[in-house]
């Protein structure tokens, strides 16, 4: 299996074999930074912002540097062609002309993803919206692993804006699936979103414990005093090569253990419109008292940056704070994956794992849609028709294969009703057995009764909700 | 004959031959991108963009890169020292120290023309506001010659903004000069502007006919209703070098034979003040309905991009659909030019044409000036005197050298009054015999009589219109 | 001594020898500039631009290019993270550990001192508010040296705003230490400000003298007419390399002998709030009837550019205009700068100077502070303490180290008064004899009496103005 002209849009299309061989070449590359000059040399990398970010940027552009490739850069794209209308299909496919390789930041949710679709180039994610930003967390799992030796059986304290923050939803998930425990301690108002919770226990093993905050002493300290409860969850990593699964014990125990990183995060102000003093009131803030506490000993201390005032300057020449190096070290990973997305190196993966199975695809040009208005397929639907992966049927459950929502249609029908007589184009609530019965390829899934009428189906006996046997009115 | 250290402002700035050895040179380097990369190593492109563009600015630094030179970079540089007073000069002159080749776009026409003035170095217009965009000209034509394999004697409809689009008016007169026939197809309102059309039939033999929309009834649908007739245009090339002259043949027997190429542009939105939902209304859609016409059997879909509506998506799996290859083909062709420019490759160009001569160029500090505000040269008036092409004598018409807008000045006066008494310093008007007589390098042409008398000028017997002999008052 | 690593934020970074190392090897690349593509291969300049500067940032990475090396570019950055309300310290470590060497321009008066003290690698000063811009300065001096064959001894006149224009201040500095005479020639209004005057008066041994506009007829013609007398510095450099002292000579002496250069400068447009009719009455305009004075027979024309309207377009093509000359030696320059402080490039400096002593510097949490609104270490309070040079003690003034502003507290103390006991807690005045007395390690200084007690300090009984012995009260 290679990463040759694969593309990276979320953190799942790499599997933890993968990013661990990610993470070798990166390793070898920040020993020898001067000496990478001719792998990628000759080749073009397009970074196209339309967000501005020149953190990530700069580094997605020095690291193609110190591969000796060369770069082509939109930043702050609004103002140009995009403004006249185009849409990010057009766009993808004409700079996948000039170029080797993408990297785009854009404010819809599954933009990447379109750009994906269309560029012919591999297209690598660096934000999208609200949605994901994986190579932030690929240099946070590097810096864990570089620090730690390893990341399973970590634990791991999220501090902070949980709602609003992309890169903490991405780390989570990996963190989970490469074997970490996370204990969530949220800014009031910013605690981690059910659908992340739900994606954490459901798929990937994990166990919810609401926890008292005097467990945490250090902690408890810095969320507001209304917040009687921090919210941690263990995992149970589900993967087959992970020998020794948690168990059920207790907070205690583990704390005892200690945390290996707070990983802190500024609020989103761009993402919000709460007033500025409202939000600093509550917003917990590390520093050096914080890090008093026994059970922080040895714990790193993260931050994707860039921070403002959730974690103190007099912090940062502490010896447990490694935010810098953390930063530093996103351009030798950034180089380890650009360099094999373009195939110029190739780290041997011998050991494929037995991937999980792919949940089916439904995809229609009407009937169920995605309900985030800040989806880019939502944006895009002149081009784009609704796609989702069937991720559940009961109860059946659509998630958008671009920005990752999810949506519940009510109503199905089988685009085999034309082969019998017309009398037979039914509709039926998605609750009855008949969902069984409908072939995957063949479903078809309505948004409401309505919509299912204006496309010409009937309600079947099945179409009233929990009613086992109908009439057809 | 050599390009080295030359500009492109204009496409008249290349002669045929010229053109068809930038396409040779752009073939060899399409076929071997990754082979050019010591071309022009150690070079320095200045990519200068006045008006955002990302798709060309993209394509010429691309280019750049793929020849193994370097880039420096000005975007949106409204906000820069242009903003705090500075000339296109000094800014030409400063910057032409620091690279060896400069793209420019700016939003004045001319403004490349004045670039190349002060530079020292190559200068490519890359878009002057309403006048050129040579380069886009360049891939065009190329991607009709790959596809077609000659533009003499293609039929091409152009369909869309003719009025505000800059490419199109480029593109006639290019086509136009290779002998390609031309058919008109606008939205209302944005029928090709007179002195396109006057352009095309006076310089380049071009003949005029109105058909009948129902002579080619797909595009007609195109057309708002009202609209009865489309405008076409048949060239007959003029230049030696093409053996077959296409007579006076009928418009049927053309359409017979197919539309070679549909060439669409959106609405130049961003140069009008139209209300978006009157424009929609009844600017012409392309889509698969439109290209079921017999007359489109064989015909290519072009689109310079961005597009917004007036294409459909559900065209781009078409396999006539060539646009989002025309918009790759760019990378080589200008990868072609910029070598050639900068010296770096030289393709031998033995057959030199026999030029059409030049007109007779008119520079004065007062007197006749250009009338179109957005002219570089007008806005740039306190350091560049207006200067003219006199491109006819009946009825005299100066040709701006920079936007090319033409202007009819009705008092004239020689230089040489000085050499008699004072007496004899008068102004006759520019219809009297006194033209023919007066040494061109000795004309002086005024906007107005008191203009004329403003510099010191009496009226003559022949300062009154049409009159033979007039008195001194 | 070796420029290698090390920073440039003011000219007085560099000693005179030094300067005179980098013009030396700027002289070599510029005959060989297209030899120069291994010196800096597989690095990585950072070229960060605050404020927008189109011209000053394409010099730098034009230079950066032609030393083969690569560049990353984050302009106009008001819109990104630093928007987030990233500190200056956060950006300049992230960055730094992705390149090799930084150039920054930012609208706060000692923004890259702050820079250069986080970054890590060598920081270049491209202009922080109305501070410095030492390399503009440095190829000013390139430029003078190039074509008069040294600096000592030249006469140079500055011309226009010498209040706001920062790149005249550094200039007026680097002429003095290099024995230059200068004759200020301001715009109604643009004075050259006083602590400029003291600055050159105290530091560099100049002497200050107004002379009758008269005495420079050509000049005085172009100040307003209120304006009766031009002001004078002749310097008497004081380093002791330089033999010949100018001593008191007068006025129509040195003119006799002519003005070397003419420095022009545009207006500040941005850093003023005067409407444009008021300012364009008074302002000096240089044009060919300036220049037909005999003391300007061999004067160099020079200018920082971009130039408005006080230069006229007619004195472009005059021999003695090298403004355009003095703009492309730019590139040179910095590539001298950039290959020495990235250690690519050395030259041999055997001669060291004895430098002038350093001032002692004066740092503490409390107390004195800078009073410069738009002073970096002011904005960026949260994580920087005042700091200061103590430049004299009579009377006392503190230099911020960042923006160079002097303040003068009125009340000191010393941190020993706890060896002693509590009623040891006392403040003097400073112009006590007491702080004679306090080592100067030890010393406190505060604002204000109230200042001092809000920090347990009582009153001594020299406490009180000019009283040799006051009371504890």
């Amino acid at each position: 299996m290679s990463l040759t002209k694969r593309d990276l849009v979320t953190v799942d299309d790499l599997s933890n074999k993968e990013i661990e061989s990610i993470f070798s070449l990166a390793d070898q590359m920040s020993d020898t930074l001067y000496e990478q000059s001719e792998v990628c040399k000759g080749k073009i990398m397009a970074s196209l912002f339309f967000e501005p970010s020149t953190r990530t940027r700069l580094s997605f552009e020095a690291a193609m540097h110190r591969l000796g490739g060369n770069v082509i850069t939109a930043m702050d794209v609004k103002a140009t062609s995009l403004a006249k209308g185009e849409s990010i299909a057009d766009m993808a496919r004409v700079i996948g002309s000039y170029a080797d390789i993408m990297v785009i930041r854009h404010p819809w949710e599954g933009a990447a993803k379109v750009a994906a679709e269309y560029a012919g180039i591999p297209v690598i994610n660096a934000g999208d919206g609200g949605h994901e930003h994986p190579t932030q967390t690929l240099c946070d799992l590097f810096s864990l692993k570089k620090e730690k030796g390893a990341i399973d059986g970590l634990n791991i304290a999220l501090c902070g804006d949980l709602k609003y923050g992309r890169t903490i939803h991405s780390l989570t998930y990996a963190l989970a699936r490469m074997g970490a425990s996370i204990i969530f301690c949220p800014g009031d108002g910013y605690e981690i979103p059910d659908y992340v919770v739900k994606k954490l226990t459901e798929e990937y093993g994990g166990e919810l414990r609401k926890i008292a905050a005097n467990d945490v002493p250090s902690l408890a300290g810095v969320v507001s005093g209304d917040k009687a409860e921090l919210d941690a969850l263990y995992l149970t990593p589900s993967t087959p090569h992970q020998p020794a699964l948690l168990t059920d014990i207790g907070m205690r125990v583990d704390l005892k253990q200690g945390v290996d990183a707070l990983y802190v995060t500024r609020l989103q102000k761009e993402r919000t419109n709460t007033s500025d003093d409202d939000v600093k009131k509550s917003y917990p803030v590390i520093d050096k008292k914080t890090l008093k506490g026994k059970e922080f000993k040895e714990t790193l201390v993260m931050h994707p940056l860039p921070r403002v005032d959730e974690l103190a300057y007099e912090v940062d020449s502490d010896p447990r704070s490694i935010y810098f190096k953390q930063a530093a070290r996103g351009v030798p990973v950034r180089m380890a994956l650009i360099s094999m997305l373009l195939g110029a190196k190739n780290i041997e993966m011998p050991d494929v794992e037995a991937g999980k199975a792919s949940p089916p695809i439904y995809q229609r040009e009407f009937g169920a849609r995605c309900h985030n208005p800040n989806c880019a397929a939502v944006h895009e639907a002149r081009y784009i028709d609704p796609k989702f992966a069937i991720v559940n049927f009961k109860p059946l459950t659509l998630r958008c294969v671009y920005c990752e929502r999810e949506t519940q249609p009510k109503y199905m029908a089988s685009t085999k009703w034309h082969q019998g007589t017309i009398e037979n184009k039914l509709y039926h609530n998605v609750q009855s057995h008949l969902l069984a019965k409908i072939d995957t390829s063949n479903m078809l899934f309505f948004e409401s009764e309505e919509d299912a009428k204006a496309h010409g189906f009937k309600p079947s006996r099945f179409a009233e909700k929990g009613k086992k046997g109908g009439t057809d009115q």
